[in-house]
């Protein structure tokens, strides 16, 4: 079984540390590889940093227009093999290939908003502040900067800082979840193919937290970018910002999307169940607290149907709706979740416990749950399940709604299904949460727009894509020049 | 000998007028083809308006993001075909191949930059400016739009408009000089390639000054786009406001760059020939005016020998610095010009007329030629020769300098050799020109930002390229909503 | 009688022209000045703009944080005689006072966007651009500027322009309408306190037609921005490109209403009676096509009884809703414009004709007037009538209104009335018209946005206010510096 | 003696600490007053953080245009009385009543900047990025802000954050620094006088560590602004980020400045000396390194001259050029700093220790100061002493002096002296720092722009002023809309 390698320098290099875990396909727990694990990772991020920062030297002094070369490149390259990295998603990340193609098309959409940086990197002139005096502003690289990146999207998330942050001028360190890496070793293939990028300017490190941690003590490291659970992503602040660097820390989400009657009700419950089961419930954008408004119980029987019709199974099996979840562990986190629900008083609406698959018994399959009513100051309400478990509650009013949307301590994500425009702006402009979706089930924001987490979702200030990416891959430098006119006649 | 077809509505069409001119290589004098010219060629005009019109309903609906896709693709066919095109620009407007090459990458610069349209067509949003109220703005497509494009850049010129038109979502008729017509035929058949791009969304129609008249006067053309000289410019601003249209005409200019005694002499004199023979002298940002300040002879020597020394031939000898001019009427008229200036009391100090070049010797040549001291009054300092003819004179100090950059009806361009920022800045600051090189000979903006003359050198106020492309072919709609908060209780 | 004097220089100077016409207060027709009028007015226009030229030269190198301070001051000044200044709009304008407050508040609110001209008037700069080359742009004032304004609102519209224009470092002249100057006169007196404004920097030229033609004509001028009807904008368009200026010129309109069945009748109904009888219709925002969609009658009635319970009267009465129009030409131009109606068949529901006012009995006034069901091939439902005068037309679906919102040459307004947010969203992106209304009545796009017409409504490309503004009023320079570094030992 | 009191929700309040300390003229030290300082100010802290939290629920639904009415009056207050202020400034400060005055000036253009705010915190709006489908950003407020600020400028700081915090919808709360309270007593006095502006949105808190530690350590602070040392810039960003809020820290620097011979020497020389000595040293761009290149001792002699002649003594003096350092304990660290620079070798070539001004015997005064060719390894060189002490270094190349200004820890502010444009463009190109000056002493950005500190000079990544505050002080809600076209039928 062959060990990955780290990419650093432009060569495949053999990580120092010869233990190793698995890569394991969720659904038919094969291991697909073997990824080096422990102490000695910390050794390999020196060797990265430090290629790294010798690249920067170089790549920095490329003009811009130069840079983005490479990405056009890119995304051509990405189309081309969209098909054969989507299945390698599939495979090592559970989700559907469906689900697999569209995150890849996000991935490429970043690529191209990037390849827009010289517009994007301009900064601001102004001429004659004072008499023969000019002030203008300059957008540089900040160095290396690093990303770790999480188990759910493995061909999208390093998309949404990567391509930015060597447009800009930087170098890149890429540490992908230890439990999903293949997908970026696909892709690094492509980026070894690269014309136009110099050796060292794009690295990948394997590992675990030692990576993690190497990433960031190095003083080297300018940036951090990391997308994961809320605990890490405020460890992974924390720690970032005692080192000095600049951090952007995604975290968790316990998204609530609301129902009220004059919604579209076949369209809206379609959409609704597709943000609670798609990608089996592992996205940071996933519905999970569903209210209903003033429901007599269509609304209920129709998520119901829905969500019970929806069909388990393999990834890569084009009819199948719902893979499986990540890991075992996982597994019995959400099953041991759904129990809590009933412990806590809610009604099992609909149970994906104990589900078997036909010919993958010893997958990690959690059929599509709904847990009705659970308590307001329960676990169940508040806590990230992060797996196919949908929360359905009824309230009276849309200010109820709101209230409760606005008691989460997260600020991910909240969508509305309405017919109303007064609704939908109430809601938008009053909602505590970073992304709103009007008649959306996963409100994620486009390449060109910041996603943008509020609350425990996010800590730092400025986000992934678009013009965050620009601002915060870059260091801005004011230059003031006094040029007196009365010099200018002199030689 | 064939007869160049249109193209509208993504097919190959014959002209409706019989009646043809002759396409001739200005070094060969070759027939390369011949192209539809007459009085019914307006009536392919009305054809051509009439299937964009149609194309613009359909292409307007498509997502930014959608509308960009062909020209990632026309990027890549563009870089593939682009020796074969340059090839095609020296023969039929006699520039050397390695000036056709940068003019190709200067089109290719502009399709990137168009690339990025999804981010620069965004508008702005403002909340709540009032209780319950929201304004924001939209950038929506105007219609069909046209360019009539020159002679002296038939790969680059087109490219300053086309790819913004449409990714901003209109449809577009390109007349191509009808003196050099073969290059667009080569680009568009590239054009005919490109997937997701709706037929009759891009269209060429062929002839003179009819088909001109005729999308001046065509009610459905929105936005003519236009570069030449600048009687033709005034013209075509003058009637194409009178049609109600919005207009950008950019028009002649005689460029002055000024050498300062500080300057790096051998830099600044390689780079000044460059821009007065480059082309030919067939620029609008060629450098015609060639002021030193307090120069001693060094210059003038310096200049003398490196004009002298450049050799004039065949384009496509990849030996050749300087191509004919495009055709024995202009050739004629750049002789007179001088024969003018000797008349004027100018020194002849270099005499480009009777050139013969061994092989074609028939061809449009003028050799590089100086003109020197030609009187402040005369004609040779204010009229545009477009030929490799530079008028070289010698000043006392930088204001003076400037006093005759600033005494030209044309604003395209003023350049300055100097060392001292002091200089730099007072010239940029005082300069009444849109285009300003310092220690730069062909002061030509990147695709990043305007093409911005001044004066009589240009006529509209949003130029070519950039942000202004974006903002011209786009109209603004502003829109204010209220959705009172006391109706979001309502279902 | 006084005859109004030019505020030329900094002082206030006779015409050369000594025939006038009378400025009359149009409910009392009192007389309340008399204004230069006829052909040496034209002389005027040479001394303002040889004074505005010169000014010009000290003015653009004051810098940009200097030249907004005497707008602080001017919103200051303005925000303390505002009531003063309502009360002349209202007498020599004859709309209500509160109309008048209301004006002079856009008016103020135009002077703080332009403060902020230092942040806006800011270009971009991109950092190397090849080695050793950095570009940049600048954004230069164009010189003199001129603004023609119309009679309907005299304390607002000079506003879109003067305060951006000088802020930019332009000098300007203004000519109020010949019938309502004295509003500006007003202003001029408080312009005229204001420190740190040189003389000449703003300037105020009285007349008609001749004033006209003497700034259109004037080879300094460079920019001219016009309100008034689309016939005279044509004229200014067409003739200001002719003489190679850039021109932004608004015209008239023909406003279009939509109420669905699903919006707020109570608020709808008061909103839109306000948009048509607002300023007795002389607005180019007015309202005068009202179109319901599927209406049973209720919208109708309702309509009805808010037109007819309108108070019509002085304006400086506090309780008068609507005062008279600007003067008996108009007044028989719009009665006319009924009968006409009556003529092609409507019904005409409410009859302002030949009202009387009490104590003002030989006033402008027409009443509160609805054409009900004229015939779509007619002249009332397609002439701008500019009085009272609303068109009630039902149609039967959203697609219905569309079609005939978008059948109109115009383009510059369109409302919706609905509590639907997929109408809304379908009309804004469809109506073709530069500003949208949802649930407004009036769409006047804030000083942050550009008042945006489109179609006859509007020629040119870049608008008034906001950032529009800065762009109209600045011509882009575009700077590209080459520094080797190379030459940086050498000292 | 009064004790100063907190001002929480629009009153004048009582710390609840008893304990005080004196706020001292450093050059006098008289007491002019006393500021709580103790454990019980945290719980001034809570009182103040709940009356913000209060009050903020209410502010940030006041619409933009309505929340940047109070700093117009603000500017035109602080315009009214800076003489007044300046007096306190020199007073608890110590620089020079010239100095205060221009402190002074760069506050107000800062709430002008801030009065901009209607334009600048509009975000985009991408029209159908998928059918039906628009996506917009909205910029909203945090909530409660906080800055806490130095003692060295202690009129302007403030105002780095203060306006635009307020102008985009939060509230503030500001602890200046306990050494210096009484300028912002006195701003506070005229805030107290703004109209529009609820009680509670503007807070002020005294105290020392206890305060700063109450609004890091409270859950409703949602930002941090603060400008200090490098140690407690740290600090705060480090335990702000623990606390999960967004924290812009400001630190210490070392800044060089680079004279090189082609120089104008007499400008340079003044320029220099007024950043060396300027406000005694003590401010974050004050030059401290000084560099000549090449220099035969005519530069040394020149700054030798020029610091020898500053006369130093009480600010309030309008002849005096220097004042005293804040306190006893400053002095004593900045001539031991003195002594260490002997004892490393260097040359005490103009010593200001022991100084004695007249009438201010027992005054903080520190006399301008050069220690010349202290030791690259050695302290001096790398130390930030904050006081009026110069460096003097001569190198051979530019390249010397790059290679020495990039060896720094910090990043504030490089400048170099020159005539050469190549050498003016290698610098700034190339110096790693966030602030350059050619031929400038202190290169402060203009309120437009931001105040960029790289390296230890700054941690966070959104610095104070212009785009970068508004950045800082909203958080990005990115909301998507589906509005189908074809529900809009429905009614």
């Amino acid at each position: 079984m062959e060990i990955l390698k780290n990419y650093i320098g432009g060569s495949w290099i053999e990580s120092k540390e010869k233990n190793t875990i698995d890569i394991v396909n969720p659904a038919s727990l094969d291991i697909l590889g073997k990824v080096p694990f422990g102490v000695k990772t910390n050794e390999d991020v020196q060797v990265a940093v430090d290629v790294a920062s010798k690249a920067y030297l170089e790549w920095k002094e490329v003009p811009v227009m130069k840079r983005v070369q490479p990405l056009y490149q890119l995304k051509r390259l990405l189309e081309e093999n969209a098909e054969d990295i989507a299945k390698t998603i599939t495979e090592e990340c559970g989700k559907t290939i469906g689900e697999s193609r569209g995150e890849l098309q996000r991935a490429i959409e970043n690529v191209e908003v990037a390849c827009g940086t010289p517009m994007l990197i301009q900064s601001e002139f102004s001429e004659n502040i004072a008499g023969g005096i000019d002030e203008f502003m300059i957008r540089q690289p900040l160095g290396v900067c690093a990303c770790i990146s999480p188990f759910n999207f493995p061909g999208m998330i390093p998309f949404w800082f990567l391509p930015y942050a060597i447009a800009c001028g930087n170098t890149f360190i890429l540490k992908p979840s230890e439990k999903v890496p293949l997908t970026m070793m696909k892709v690094f293939k492509l980026i070894d193919q690269l014309e136009g990028l110099p050796k060292g300017v794009v690295n990948l490190v394997h590992g675990g937290k030692e990576t993690v941690d190497g990433l960031l003590e190095h003083k080297k490291v300018k940036a951090i970018s990391f997308v994961g659970s809320t605990n890490v992503a405020k460890y992974i602040y924390s720690k970032g910002a005692a080192h000095g660097k600049r951090v952007q820390a995604q975290g968790g989400a316990k998204n609530p999307v609301v129902i009220l009657p004059d919604a579209d009700l076949e369209m809206s419950v379609k959409i609704i169940t597709d943000s609670v089961y798609g990608c089996a419930g592992q996205r940071c954008l996933a519905a999970s607290n569903v209210i209903t408004v003033g429901d007599d119980g269509k609304i209920k029987d129709a998520i119901y149907e829905a969500a019970k019709a929806r069909s388990t199974g393999y990834g890569l099996d084009e009819n199948v709706e719902m893979g499986p979840v990540i890991n075992g562990e996982s597994r019995a986190r959400i099953e041991n979740h759904i129990a809590k629900g009933v412990d806590e008083g809610a009604n099992l609406l609909l149970d994906g416990r104990n589900l078997k698959v036909s010919g993958f018994e010893s997958g990690n399959f959690v059929g599509p749950t709904i847990i009705q009513n659970p308590p307001f100051n329960g676990k169940t309400v508040h806590t990230e399940i992060f797996g196919p478990v949908m929360s359905l509650i009824d309230l009276a009013t849309v200010d109820d709604a709101l209230e409760f949307v606005n008691r989460s301590n997260y600020g991910n994500m909240a969508c509305l299904f309405t017919s109303s425009g007064a609704n939908a702006r109430k809601f938008r402009n009053q909602a505590n949460v970073g992304n709103v979706g009007i008649n959306i089930g996963v409100a994620a924001p486009m390449a060109q727009f910041p996603f943008s987490g509020w609350n425990d979702s996010f800590f730092g200030d400025l986000h992934g894509q678009g013009h965050h990416a620009i601002e915060f891959f870059t260091q801005t430098k004011v230059v003031i020049e006094r040029w007196p006119k009365e010099w200018s006649r002199k030689f």
